[in-house]
């Protein structure tokens, strides 16, 4: 008897033609990368004098976003920033892009190719290229599993550990946008079914500067030239993403140091539009500001004697730079100096994304 | 009113107490990783004169893994001998590890060790060292996501686009063991589940030549040193390694190529454990060998005037050779010259590892 061989299995055809048309759509690259999708490893020629950086990031539906609430375009736009905000926090600049993707049941293609979409029109301002990834089908949830690489000069990585007494802390752009426009979408969804129930209702759609919030949430802007300047002219001492609201990553970053800090609830940025939103809602800005995580926004520590340079340098970023307060020791932990004037100790929280439950 | 700010939230917590646990165990790192677990991207001194590699793997659960047939630490296992199979067959030598992984609700501390010890027990015989990743909670299903970097000489690159006609088609070790584990350990957990029903009836243990089998499912071995070997001595012309099964990986490996090949049947490396399980099963073990994936060898094409040297060089191997064909012209597609001499169109066939479906 000759061996019975079954045929190559529907499924499996469609994800070797799957990954081959996101391979022609999305995965062109340059003279490093020596080969891209399609072996078994991903081939690149390091560049002579840099080093080489990695991080990755995992986003699960439910935990860190809900199809509710975000387009899948915009999920892939997002779980791109996550990973390209931290090149920038160690001063880097993103190069290469791998994408690994659980597919729910019920997806078509168009589906797949929309994600992708999302994650490269976030890479592209950045020259990054996408060399490699995997696709699965998942039993239920969407998993999305992305690293990124990035190379920095010897000598100019920026990282967490650097902060000293005396340094002044500083972050770009501005805080607290990420949560407003969540609580928006949130807010928007409830209406929606609520609307669904009560058939064809319709809903208002949001004033013209609430869409800003709902934008900053869901295409948010990694700081990579922000971080490029810090480390180019030397002069940060410390750095690290907010993706977990300021006070946890403030947190982070002084124990990392082994320092305190001091920031003051009057400097922090806050956005006229993030403003408006937590008057419309009787709630504190401030309080956004700090807990709101998912702004993207580089926290940094900077010797007093470089504030002028910094300063000057950073009128040619397109975010602003704005000083929040000061490193001190240890023993005096985290404080905040409210809008009253009255020191107290920061709480630190950490930021939910969507839902985040790890059951252990 | 000073800002109302809510504590760390206790998942959180424990995330980062996890993260902290897991590094500590599993992430001590050598001199070229400056930085490792605990910033925003790992930082890594690349060894001159090299190309990098990389490979990245997700897994799913209920798609290439079930918990009811294989503990924690067998798919953490499994899942870093994936990513090693990849560089191996590229002819690199693998360096640096990340791992995300989305956690079930219901997991304690100690299973997501369990992950990880397995996962490290794979990398430490290869000096791969833990360098990054992230934890994620998972609404249902456990993902694991590994990227795997490598370095590999210039020009001495195994890819799969490089056998010419003429070629000889070769495989390290044995073949279809991996399906028969597999099915060895279903039959096992059919039988206890059914025992479970009958309350304690409780199930005989299989053969020491079928736990084998299982253990070759459950802890396959990347052909790391016959990758070095091929690419040092600059014996392959290309190279694939077999996670789909001989005919699907035949049939990636001769499309880039251009080629067609034909294999026969008779020279195809059978253990003998796989011969008794075929013969007790009342199965074709040629058809195992064929279709069955996960074997994680490695299939190379060899010019004939290098026969000689490597069948020498691959005595040094911890695994056989076998030469099972010969690459022939695209037009003549792949063929398989069965056992009786009848030379056969190669049904090309897929591993559905333990169950795919992409819905596409």
């Amino acid at each position: 008897m000759p061996p019975r061989i079954a045929r190559l299995s529907t499924s499996r055809l469609r994800e070797f033609a799957l990954i081959a048309d996101l391979s022609r759509r999305f995965g062109k690259t340059g003279r490093s990368v020596l080969r891209g999708i399609g072996d078994d490893a991903a081939i690149i020629r390091p560049l002579p004098g840099y080093l080489s950086l990695l991080t990755t990031d995992l986003l699960a539906e439910g935990i860190h976003f809900d199809l509710a609430t975000a387009t899948v375009e915009d999920i892939g736009y997002k779980a791109a920033v996550a990973n390209l905000s931290d090149i920038a926090a160690m001063g880097g600049t993103p190069q290469y892009l791998l994408v690994s993707v659980a597919i729910p049941t019920g997806w078509t293609g168009s589906e797949v190719q929309r994600l992708y979409r999302g994650l490269m029109k976030a890479c592209k301002p950045h020259g990054v290229e996408l060399i490699g990834g995997d696709t699965s089908a998942s039993q239920r949830d969407l998993f999305i599993s992305i690293t990124l690489t990035g190379i920095v000069r010897p000598h100019k990585v920026l990282t967490r550990d650097g902060a000293k007494v005396g340094d002044l802390l500083y972050v770009t752009g501005t805080l607290g946008d990420s949560l407003a426009g969540l609580n928006l979408l949130a807010a928007r969804s409830r209406k929606r079914s609520q609307a669904g129930r009560r058939k064809h209702a319709g809903t208002e759609p949001e004033p013209v500067s609430m869409r800003d919030l709902i934008d900053r949430h869901l295409h948010p802007s990694p700081r990579i030239a922000a971080g490029r300047m810090l480390t180019s002219q030397g002069l940060a001492t410390a750095a690290i993403d907010l993706s977990d609201g300021l006070s946890g990553d403030l947190a982070h970053l002084c124990e990392q140091s082994g320092v305190g800090a001091e920031i003051q609830a009057s400097a922090l940025p806050l956005s006229r539009q993030c403003r408006v939103y937590a008057a419309s809602r009787k709630t504190d800005p401030i309080r956004l500001a700090l807990t709101g995580g998912e702004d993207y926004e580089l926290l940094f520590t900077v010797s007093p004697r470089n504030r002028v340079r910094l300063e000057r340098l950073g009128l040619r970023l397109d975010c602003r730079l704005s000083c929040i307060g000061i490193v001190r020791p240890k023993a005096s932990g985290l404080r905040l100096r409210d809008e009253n004037g009255t020191l107290r100790r920061l709480a630190v929280t950490s930021y939910q994304h969507f839902q985040n439950k790890l059951p252990l």
